[in-house]
This record gives C-alpha cells, sequence and structure tokens, in this order.
C-alpha cells in the first residue's frame, strides 16, 4: 500500500536525506516538497543529486493540498514547527526532525528559553527513540525526532541507565560530530576553509540544547536525576558522530548488556567487546555500531557508539518511525549498506 | 527469480562495492565471497561497514562450488582474471571487472606488455559500456567491465565520435580522479597523508593503460585511427571522476547530441547547456552526469561528466551487466539515488 | 632598517597571511590594521592563530595615522581600493592586492562592468608579476598584486608567449583551485559540506574576470590577440592552484624555454622534463613548482604550474613586491619552505 | 655562530620537518642527512616541497664523517636509536626524537617488551619537555624527545598535578589525532581512502606506549602512583593533536594555575577561562593553545590543548632543545606562525 508524504523544510540536508531514502523506498510517495526560501524552484535545483527523481516542485508549505497526504516529515528550525504542525487536519501524522516536541513544556523552556506556542501537541508528542519507544510510536500522531547526538549517547547508555551497572553520577561523553549537523545555513565556522584541517569543542560546559533530552530521558528511566557531562567536538567529515563515552563500571557486565538489549535489533550491531567502531562504517546508512572496552584501570569502561547523524541520527529514524505509525515493516527501504570508502 | 552470485577479489574495494550493491538488490544473492589472501575470516572483519548482512565467509577462489553459481564477478587485479576464468564451468556467466578482457590481443600486449593466457576467452568477450552495447551483453557469456576512467570518458564522448561535430584529431580530455581508484593496495603515496590537500597528474604523457579502451573503441566507431590525449589528476576524494573534455565543435550541438543519445537512458543525465556537473552529486550511485558548456572562443566546446568510480566506474556498471545477462530489468537494485552531503 | 606597514582589510585571509609572513620578516613592523567590519576588536579574536602575535587591535581604514606609515597593503574586496587609494597621502607606497589596479580602463570596464573612480592611479599602477617587472616595481609607488590564477598560469606562459614554441591560438588552462581563493565571505557553495568530497567547475566557458589579465599580458606581449581558454575547478584542498596547460609545442624546446627564464630565479623551481609538481608541495610558502611534459601525439605539450594562492599567487608576492619597492632583498621573510605534509 | 648538524633518519615526516624549520634557523646549518633505505637520492626526490634547498644527498648514517658534527638529531624508529647513538663520538650532542631515551629501563620494558641496550645512555638521557626542564637540558648531552601525545596532554596537566588542584585518581585523556603521527610507513589502515570521512578510536583500554612517559612523569611530580585513562582517535587531518582532559577539579582554580606556569613561556598560549582552542590555529607552528572550561555540573573541568604534533610535539621541540643545549636563544628559528586556513 502506497502512504502519500510531504516533506516540509525539503531544502535543508535532512529533507534532501529524506528524499534520498524515500527514493527506493517500496511503499512511500512523496506528493509535497516545501521550502519557503526555495518555493517555485525544482527541487534538481537545490539538490542536483537528485536530479534522476521524478518529484514535485519545491511550494510554500501553506501552499500544500493535504488532502491527500498520509504524513507529514517535518524538517525545520526550531520554532517553526511547533505553530506549522498545530495548523494540520487532525487525521495527519506527523514525524518532526526538529527540536519542538522532544522535550517536556518545562524542559523547552529551559533550553530554548521560551514558551512553547503548542503545548497541548506538546503533551501529545511521542519521542521518537524507536529502539526503546516502539509500541508508543506505533499509535501516535506526532513523533517528535530526538537529536542527532542525543540518539548517538543514548544508544551507548539508555540500556545501562537501570541497569544499575554504572555509576549515575560520573558519565563523561566526548563526541566528535561531522559538520552536515549544522545544516546548510551559512556561517563562518562551517566554511570549507575553516572546518578542514581542524577539530574544535564547541557547546562546552554543558550548554549544549541535546542536554535536554539526556536529562529528561536517563532521569526517567533512573527513576531520579542524572546529568551527564558533554562535550562535542567538531570534525573535518560531512557525516557522522562518535559518541566515546567514560563510564565507572565492569566492561564485560556493560557489554553483556548491550549485547542484550540489542540482540534483535536490526540497526543496533554491537561489537566483540574490546573492539571500538569507526564512522566511517556506518555513513549513509541507518545502523548504529556500539563498541565496549574495558581499560588498564579496573572498574573503568569505555562505551563508543557511531551513527549518521542525517540518517540514524535524523531522517532514517524519521522514516523508521514513519514505517511502524503507517503500520509497514519497520525497517522498509532503511537497509541501504554504508558508503566505505 | 533469485540469481546466485560468487565474487572473486572481495576484499577490494570494487569487491565491497559489489556487496553494497548486492545488498538491496531484489533478485541476487551472494553465495560465495574469494579473497586468497584473506580466505578463512569473515567478510565482517576485513569490511566491517557490511557487519550487519549475512554473508558467507571469505575462502580461496578455487575452494567455491561452481555448480550453484549462475553468474561470477570477478574483481581481482589484472593479469589473475585471464587464467582464473578460463578455469571456470562453461555455464557460468562472467562480469570481469578488471583488465583482462577489455582489449584486442594487440592491444593487451601493447598496453600490458604481456601476451594473453586465455585468448579464445579474449575473442569471446564483449565490452561493457552497457549504454552503448546492450544486446551483445544480454547474449554475452562473458562481459569486460571497462576502466572506470574509460567509462566517464566515453560517456562524455562516444555519441560525438561517429557524429562529425568535433575535431576527432583535437581532443583533450583532463581528469580529477579520487583515490579509491587506486584500490587498498599499499602504496606510500596513498597515504592520507600524502594525498590529504594535494593535487597531482599522474601517468602523464600518454602513458595510461585506459588510454588503450580509448583508442580501440574511439577509431572502431570513427572508422579511423583517434587518439586523444589524457592527463589524470589525484584529487582528495575518496569516490568519483570527473572528466574535463576539451573540444573542438560547437557547444549547442554537441550538447544536443548528447541529450538525444541519453534521452531515454535511466542513469545517463544530461544538464542544461551552459551547466557543469559536480563530482559530489553523483557519489555512492550508479548515475553519470553530463554537462556541456560553450566558450568566448567560438568553436571550443566543453564536456564534464562525472560518475562514481566504484559504482558506475565498476561495480555497479557490473550489476548493471549482470542485470542484462541474467534477464532482470536493467536497473534492478541500481537505482539508489546518490550520498549528498 | 624597519619599515612601517598598514594592512587594510586585515580581516580576510590575504589580510591574515601577511600578517603570518611579515611576523618572522626582518625589516617590515605592522603599525596598523584595519577592517572595517570588525574594527574594535582585537587581531587574535579574528585570526587565533596569529594570538602569539603582539598586534594592534584591527580599526577603520579612515582611523589610521598614515604620518607614520611607510607603506600599505591594500587586501580589499574589488572596487573598495580604488576609493580608497585615492585618499592616501602621496608619500605612501602601495601595494593593492585587489582586482582594482590589474587592468587598462577598458580592460577593467569590460569584465568589472563600471567604470574605474580612479583612472589616473589606474594609469600609474605596474602590474606586480613580480619576476617579469622587477624594475618597474622597485620605481612604483602602486603596485597592483595579480589574480592567484592569473599568476599560476602566467608563471607557466610567459616565457613562452612571445617565444615563437607554441601555438597562441590553442591554449587550454585548467586550472585545480583551493577554496581559500573564495575568501571568508559567506556563501552556501563554500560550506565544508558542500565543498567536501567535491570537484566541480565554475566560471566556465571564458567568464572568469581573471581573463582580463591574461589577454592583456599576452596580447601585450605578443604583439597581437592572444585569447586562452581557461577553466578553473575547485578541489577539496585549502591553499593551492595547479593549472594544467595544454599546448601545441614542443616540450623539449618548452622545458628548455621555462628552465632558461627561471634558471636565477629563487621562487621558480623548474622541474626535470617529464615531472609533473604537486599542489601540497608548495603550501605555506612563496615557491611555484612548473613541470613539462610531452605526450604520446607529437607536438603535444603540458606545462603543469602550481602555487599557494594565498602566498606567492597573493600575500607572498605583494610582499616580494613591497621588499623591492623599500629597497630590501626581494626574498626578505620569504624563504619559509612549504609545509609537508 | 653556527652549528653543524646530522639528521638522521631524514626521510621520514618528522626528518622532513627537522629540515623544514631549520631551513630558516639563523645558526644552524644542515651538514648531513642519513637515510638508510633511500641512501644516494637527494632529498628532493624524497621530500619535492624542499627543492629550493641546498641539501646534501641522503646517505646511510654509518658514512657520515661526525667529525665536524655538533649535534645529531636522531628521528628513527624506536630500538635503532639506542644502538646508534651508543656508537657517536661522546663529544657530539644528540637530541633523539624517537621512544628509545624516553623511559626509566623498567618502564622501557615494559612498554616496549625487551631490555634497552645501552642502558648508561639511557641513564644519562635528559627528558626532553623542554618548558619543564630547562636547566637539565641545557647541560646535557642526550636529549629525549617526548611522544607528540605526551606532550600534548604534559602541557594540559602537568602544572595541575603536584598542585593539589585536581583529584589524581580521576583524570581521563581523550585525544584527537592527526595522521602524520603514525609515519609515512605503509599501513592499509593509513590510506587516504580508509582515513578520509572517518574517526576511529585506537590503542584503547590503556594500550598505548605514551602512557608510560604519563605514568613515570606523573608519579614522579605525584610523590605517588598516577595513572590516567587515555584513549586516541585518529581524525581525517595531518597535523595536529588536540587533547580533551577531563578533570575533578574548579575550572577557575585550574585556569589559574595554568595561566601562571605559562605567562612568560614564548610557546604556550592559554586562552581566556571558558574559550576552547582548535587544531588549526596550531599547525606549522611550535605554538600550543590551551583552553579551559567548567561544567554545569560543579566541579568538573575540562582543559583542551593541541599542538601540531610534527612541530611542537617532535621537530620542533627537537630544535628548541638543541638551542638550548648549543647555547642560543631558545625560541630561535620557531617564531614562524602557524599556517591557517
Amino acid at each position: 500500500m502506497t502512504h502519500n508524504v510531504a516533506i516540509l523544510g525539503a531544502s535543508g540536508y535532512t529533507g534532501a536525506e529524506l528524499v534520498r531514502i524515500i527514493a527506493t523506498h517500496p511503499s512511500l510517495r512523496i506528493a509535497a516538497l516545501a521550502a519557503d526560501r526555495k518555493a517555485g524552484q525544482p527541487m534538481a535545483s537545490v539538490f542536483p543529486h537528485l536530479r534522476h527523481l521524478d518529484l514535485p516542485d519545491l511550494v510554500q508549505a501553506g501552499e500544500i493540498d493535504y488532502s491527500g497526504i498520509d504524513l507529514v516529515f517535518a524538517a525545520l528550525p526550531h520554532g517553526l514547527s511547533q505553530a506549522l504542525v498545530a495548523t494540520l487536519p487532525r487525521g495527519i501524522r506527523v514525524v518532526d526532525l526538529g527540536a519542538d516536541f522532544r522535550l517536556t513544556p518545562d524542559g523547552y523552556r529551559t533550553w530554548y528559553g521560551a514558551d512553547h506556542v503548542a503545548p497541548e501537541l506538546q503533551g501529545e508528542a511521542v519521542y521518537g527513540l524507536t529502539e526503546f519507544n516502539r509500541d508508543a510510536i506505533r499509535g501516535a500522531r506526532l513523533v517528535a525526532g530526538t537529536g542527532c547526538n542525543a540518539a548517538t549517547v543514548q544508544f551507548a547508555l539508555t540500556p545501562l541507565i537501570g541497569s544499575g551497572l554504572i555509576d549515575l553520577d560520573d558519565i563523561i561523553c566526548d563526541l566528535k560530530n561531522g559538520v552536515s549537523g549544522a545544516g546548510r545555513s551559512l556561517k563562518e565556522t562551517m566554511l570549507f576553509a575553516e572546518r578542514a584541517n581542524d577539530v574544535a569543542g564547541y557547546s562546552q560546559g554543558g550548554r549544549h540544547r541535546h542536554l535536554g533530552e539526556f536529562d529528561e530521558q536517563f532521569s526517567r528511566i533512573a527513576g531520579r536525576d542524572v546529568r551527564i557531562q558533554f562535550t562535542p567536538h567538531l570534525v573535518p567529515v560531512n557525516r557522522g558522530i562518535l559518541a566515546s563515552c567514560y563510564l565507572k563500571g565492569e566492561a564485560w557486565a556493560v557489554h553483556d548488556a548491550l549485547a542484550a538489549a540489542y540482540a534483535d535489533e536490526p540497526f543496533l550491531q554491537v561489537l566483540p567487546l574490546g573492539e571500538l567502531p569507526q564512522m566511517a562504517h556506518v555513513q549513509g546508512s541507518n545502523f548504529c555500531h556500539v563498541g565496549v572496552t574495558g581499560d588498564r584501570i579496573s572498574g573503568r569502561t569505555l562505551v563508543v557508539s557511531t551513527l549518521d547523524n542525517l540518517c540514524k541520527g535524523s531522517s532514517g529514524q524519521a522514516v523508521q518511525n514513519a514505517n511502524l505509525m503507517l503500520g509497514e515493516d519497520e525497517s522498509a527501504g532503511l537497509m541501504l549498506a554504508p558508503l566505505f570508502p
């Protein structure tokens, strides 16, 4: 059965990634593409790598005829989604890839510095970390995609948070982040000449907004406040996040817990104990590789997880959630192998 | 209908690319993977990006039971294929990705400096530039994959060679080549530290072996000797070849000829006159983008073609040919969209 | 003897490169740094790699006290220099790194689409390709730095233009250009995510403004109109231009001519016949490497030249010219070895 | 006064970096270059970026006439230096860039798995972390260069180890490493195609040999056993190490201690509290940038240090030490500004 989808924010990287995935998806059909500033242009002008596809031209989000649309992917800057989603017909399912529906009202206010304009939708939204929330996602009308960093770190830690295996008060996550997470917007620091040959930390000291997701999700699971230390670093790579998570706990027990948690997961690959994953081995795919190693210092464990921020960290996750919401096979269209080298 | 295939040389980049493509192919099944030096290892050790797949372990080519194999992909260093293919049961179809069957006996001797060990197979082999040789490929037992440079340039020039539109005695092709074309073998010049931040010409002055293919194919079409000038340059990119072909001829006529030649081709995309293609817009895909522009100097035309050397330039082309040989839809498994950014 | 210099446009890459070079120059002293939009900031905020230097804060160009300044480097967007230089005290020498004084009035109008606001200065300006214009530069008050592409190609061709050795009506120059030539301004096409893994031609068909310089310089030398064909291509490298120049002529004669022309030049290195230079071997330096090779097609010659666009192609050239204008040793401060790898 | 130096191991990256630095050094003169496997070749063949220099051809180390040599730089694989240095005339000063003299006999045995062949020299060697060992280096005959990782982390931590400001039992160092640290030797994992677009941890779990240096140096300062947790990660950059050191302590106090320790150091730049350094801002230079930030979790401090592994982490440090040993100004030849972009 074919489902018609609309993509709002189609001129950004996550919008293009949705199109890339859906291009070979067996049952999704792109019925509308919206991008306010590029409305009127053919998608092939904005993203020439998609020129072989027969796609609708870009329009304003308000110009779409939603009567034939089954599901909307909203890949918009934070703040815009909440207002727009509130205007959509109630019968349309929505997967939001932005930050607008990830947090509780308190969390949103804390990390985004504003009141939410659609608090009732905020309450209805289901947190979209698929592997840990399948049942709720299946029945949801509105699913909130996770932050890409948030996904990477949660795949490393979520099965451990309630396990009693690690010290919840001493979790340090050092991330290496490909630049596409910053999107296609113009910033001097994102110029090729500035990022090539460079590595640099940012949002240091606990200022990154994805911390809101960690705080809420980990505290909920643990039944107590959990605060992790989190520092992302930009690396000269387009796609990929690699999270090195330094824990206090026994490596073998941590490895056992992760291997058990992900034993039946199609997209989560736990490496043998002592091996570490590489960012280049997941690019272009919906897979997340997780490795665990101990240390010469007893009681220390390093968990490293890596995924493609545009795919498993955002648009792939969104399609995975859409598959569940539409009653399709969860992995439909998502078994694309990583591109290496 | 499922066809069982074996991949010989599965530990190289083109071998891994075959597996990547076949992973989501509707009717090909990998029955055997051979790599002499890595025999005994699981594929996931050699290429961890493929660890989610249920693949046979690597074996020696001689260990394969060919009785259930329908088609063999041979992705071997030149010289090895010709001996090996000669030993295969006659009923098995073969797509060779190496250089062993691309040339006539004379051409092979000239460019590879040795007599061929299987001249009868050499005679039987069909040149595998799919778009220009479909009928012969469909009925072939042995198809010779083209060189990756050879494919890129031929997509720019082949429709023009017999057209009378360009001066056949003044064709200059300047190529920019991603490094994966050099394979996974160890050379000092292929170290990251040597290639990063660098651009350098190589095989200059007419020494590159792919010239053998140009000489034979273009001369055959033209009915006279054609010799092009060809200089490849390494650029710090993993995948992709971009060929800038400087011609004497009228741009609009050249554009018309290319647009007409490729009007019905699923993988060949001709850009509007005056626009040039970009390497990043074809990576990870079987598409080839071609652009044509004139110059302020009248009578000059620049044709630029670009493709992914591992995919359309090698393994994607191989699967495209295999599809024809096996009676499947030519584009089966090959409509994967490029990965951008 | 110490000379006080001011740098206008110090917040751009060529401005920073001037500071880098002058940091270890024996007789130049930076007395003022101007950058209108960043005025008031310390240079270390704009370019943290220079934080070890004791530099004046950035000011508006109009705020500088020119009474103690011996020479001004103007590294400004085209159009701004001509107005500004006209306001400087006549006793101050000026090296302009922009496009404002490179062309004749006719050439400027043709390529920049506007009348020059300081035509008398335009007439006074000396073209700054040091190796071919030393005497005039020595006595000049105003020197016009060349385009970076213009420098690279002229080092390959200038000794050949009047030599009778090559066909002046069939010169094709295919350039591979590092991205820093586009400066620090914000363009979507200059984002890391867009340029990484990509090669793409631009300003195709004879639209690049540096053609104005070629036309004027080569025609002047030849005593007749000379028009070259010129296509630059962006490559994912920060610094460097590599020009592949396809000529009709004998390689040995061309090599002899270039070797003779540059025999006593400190910064021009001609490789043995048949060898090609690499971009990575000149980065961070004021050197230009030139290689010549013949082809299997007789009468064809490829000349490849490469230099660092920010150094020899711009700021290093500017310091070289300043050295001459101030009576210093021409290579003072410029013998920094390239940075490899 | 000019000092004659010989470089052993001149065909490696640290050898080339020594030549690059010495090329503009005011008082060092390269009298001999040795590289056993490349003996007989001109340096310009092995490193064409140095072709403008008038250098002696490469010879075997045993062929050098040491009678006129004042100081030897030994940039050799570990194990080779100890035997060779033992054969040099006693009057010659030696700066060893390898691992042979960094550790005590016990430490060497533990981390390199073999007894040292020149234990008396091992005892005589002075540890070459210049900023913390100046007096001993000044009078030394044999100075042991530090590991490049060891230098980076020690610049972040050494002033803190004996300060009482941080918990010595909970130091976690996550490093991002440019690939040139692996040298010019051939390894599949160091090919461009394998490293481009990738980030990957290595020597995980406490297996990296530079831990021997941390253990010895930090324990000596602390007067007790100190063991840090240390994980390096390869990033697709040629030069640079960026160390993110996670500490338990107060950020302002840590910042004060580092700022005080480095107040008079020419090469150590401490950023304002809360700012982090970038790898691209030290490349090509002998500078080390250090930043300190606190965290939303009280009592946590992040210290990030970055330097160029080939320069400050190896060859620049070696020249700095040689300057002290030869009675020259410590920073002679080393004030080269970083190359950005």
